[in-house]
């Protein structure tokens, strides 16, 4: 309650709260917090059906039954807030459709970075040609493992430290696969945007394979590893990539380290963006969940429509696919240490046309007879880079290829 | 009106937006801007004689005719959006009540660093209890003046660069003496703590009298200086200052150069906080005026009032004066170069009980008889810190003192 009373003021809102119901799914789990016993119910319709109940939070993650429960509060005249980012970046043209058409709200500010109101940010920019791109650190746990292995940790030592501090889901692949940061993404780059961006459609890469050497690599090129999430617009479409990044020293991503989050937002004709830094879960989501819940009362109270114009996906905006992409790389080999391999390697991609703009290989980092080798090349495509990797994997002492992408 | 096109979009805001009339001081004044020359005037009361326009747009800045604008806009029941910090600073308690009285909205993001939208961020929060402290980089002119002298220019040309740039108010003193950031600061603090703090009753330090020394003594104890805007609750009262500080390297404010602006919001039982980094003038502030037309517009649709509860300041809001502030010092000297000088001051200081905790001191920035000495103290209190700096003052050898403080 003193807690609650932290978060929540009725002098600041001018909104009064009133907690009628909590539906569980296991009335008999135990549970830290106090609450009125008689206000806790196992079966849904005890709020649905409930007409003198006007905002349902759903705080279930995944599809279902998020979904039929958001769908069907809104059918019942309810105002929903989530915090689901799942149900959205699948079902949010859906969702968003269903909730204009019958003039209810939903306040889902919870569900990206809460506390940063990230999605009030984009969604108050009057214009969806204002924005060319943005670039976040969106998924807490990744960018924690990254930064502990930047302090010399193994990527499993980070793995189960994030764990006990409570960061990692409990499907480490959500996190560290870039599933939860490409459903942010989703999101994001739906409202910046305006065209509805199914997570589905969005490449991505984990970190599971970044290591320690990457790390050292990279900031001998004057960059830091960031588990980015992009989403620009180019000439050709939408380009949208969730992977660990070579982020330039000086870019304010660059200084984002732990279980941080942040976003940048590039406007267009400007080079600097502008950038919010913040934490995601726990305390800070709960901040937001009750932002959200006054902002959905307010709006109530006298029927203001606040929902994001989001059209399902056509022809004119077609999301790019990872062909199409063109970055710098850094391209990290496990090699056997004998004469010549460097030279193999630049004649390869010599041949596709890839300039080397970087070597970096330190003799201490050698294991047995296998050595790590960094090669920082410019833009080329990616069908010119993936071609020339997998000619150099044929080469007999060449044993492991990581190609990074580099943002500039 | 491409740029128009391009920060104001229907589709995204549902809203239509006409520009109905623009009234100047002086209608002979070239602008570059092309418009409709029957819609310009000279006469206010074309605006708010009008009953068909809705939303009166204030851009002039300074209390009057600004003041007086704005509240008869409200009387005549429009809603208003402003960009004017001096005015919400000096007047914001009664333009708030008398629109809250009368259910009209104001508009004022763009009055600090718009873009970044952090009045809002600051808005939305749902309680008064939640946060601690506010630290922001408000003025981005200081913060440019600040920059440049890192790289090594003389505080005269870092401000004409300023000046040519376009970063500087015509008179520089708005800047560089912490009146603008004061009156930021004004706003911001009275929208987190809920009560109304004149910008008057804000202890102010300039930046004028930092030198190229203090820069680099303050990077060798491992900070740099940046031009703060802080406002803290203590047990004592409301303690609220603009100064150039000593920021920690590692703190997301000291990656924060040039005209970027940028705020830290703390909320209380956390460490790190909440960052939001931006640019204030130029066209983000047009973004912002549009963002607020647009926003106004939704609300003045529904009648849904949104305004800040802003109380006037009572027993409980004391505000601290300088006296009762405590922080650690940087204390920057010029002395003759003599023996025995470190030690006079080092003796001063310890019989005021100040405790001292590094010193610095390059032999090369000697010029002629004069050499810089930065010391670096703890917190002892500011009034024990101004005892013994006057009493080192009447020390023959001590030509000059500036004491900068450190946030830790």
């Amino acid at each position: 309650v003193d807690y609650i009373n932290r978060l929540y003021d009725k002098d600041k809102t001018g909104v009064e709260i009133n907690l009628e119901r909590i539906v569980v799914k296991d009335l008999l789990k135990s549970r830290d917090v106090s609450f009125d016993e008689e206000k806790i119910s196992d079966d849904r319709d005890d709020i649905l059906r409930r007409d003198d109940i006007d905002i349902v939070v759903e705080l279930i993650g995944g599809y279902e039954p998020s979904l039929s429960i958001i769908l069907e509060s809104i059918e019942r005249g309810k105002d929903v807030v989530t915090a689901n980012k799942a149900v959205l970046a699948k079902y949010g043209y859906e969702i968003f459709s269903k909730a204009r058409r019958l003039r209810r709200n939903i306040g889902f500010q919870a569900s990206v970075c809460g506390e940063m109101r990230v999605l009030d940010i984009l969604f108050n920019i009057p214009s969806f040609k204002d924005v060319e791109a943005i670039l976040g650190i969106v998924n807490g746990t990744s960018n924690y493992i990254l930064s502990r292995m930047e302090d010399g940790e193994s990527y499993y030592d980070a793995l189960e430290e994030a764990y006990e501090k409570g960061y990692a889901e409990r499907d480490p692949s959500l996190d560290v696969e870039g599933i939860d940061a490409a459903q942010k993404l989703s999101l994001l780059s739906s409202i910046v945007f305006g065209i509805f961006l199914d997570f589905e459609g969005i490449s991505r890469e984990g970190i599971s394979r970044v290591t320690k050497s990457d790390i050292k690599y990279a900031k001998t090129f004057g960059y830091v590893i960031r588990p980015l999430a992009i989403a620009k617009r180019r000439s050709e479409g939408i380009e949208l990539r969730v992977h660990p990044t070579l982020v330039p020293e000086t870019h304010p991503l660059a200084a984002v380290r732990d279980e941080n989050n942040a976003l940048s937002i590039y406007f267009y004709g400007r080079k600097e963006p502008l950038t919010v830094i913040g934490k995601g879960a726990g305390e800070p989501a709960a901040r937001s969940i009750v932002a959200d819940i006054v902002d959905v009362a307010r709006k109530r109270s006298r029927g203001l429509l606040n929902l994001p114009r989001i059209e399902y996906s056509s022809e004119k905006s077609r999301v790019m696919s990872v062909e199409e992409f063109e970055t710098p790389y850094c391209l990290r080999f496990f090699v056997e240490d004998k004469p010549g391999t460097l030279g193999n390697i630049a004649l390869i991609l010599g041949n596709y046309g890839i300039n080397i703009s970087g070597v970096a290989q330190v003799p201490e980092d050698k294991v047995g007879d296998i050595m790590p080798l960094a090669i920082k090349v410019d833009s080329a495509g990616d069908e010119a880079i993936y071609k020339a990797l997998k000619e150099i994997r044929r080469l007999d002492r060449v044993k492991e290829i990581l190609p990074i992408r580099i943002y500039e």
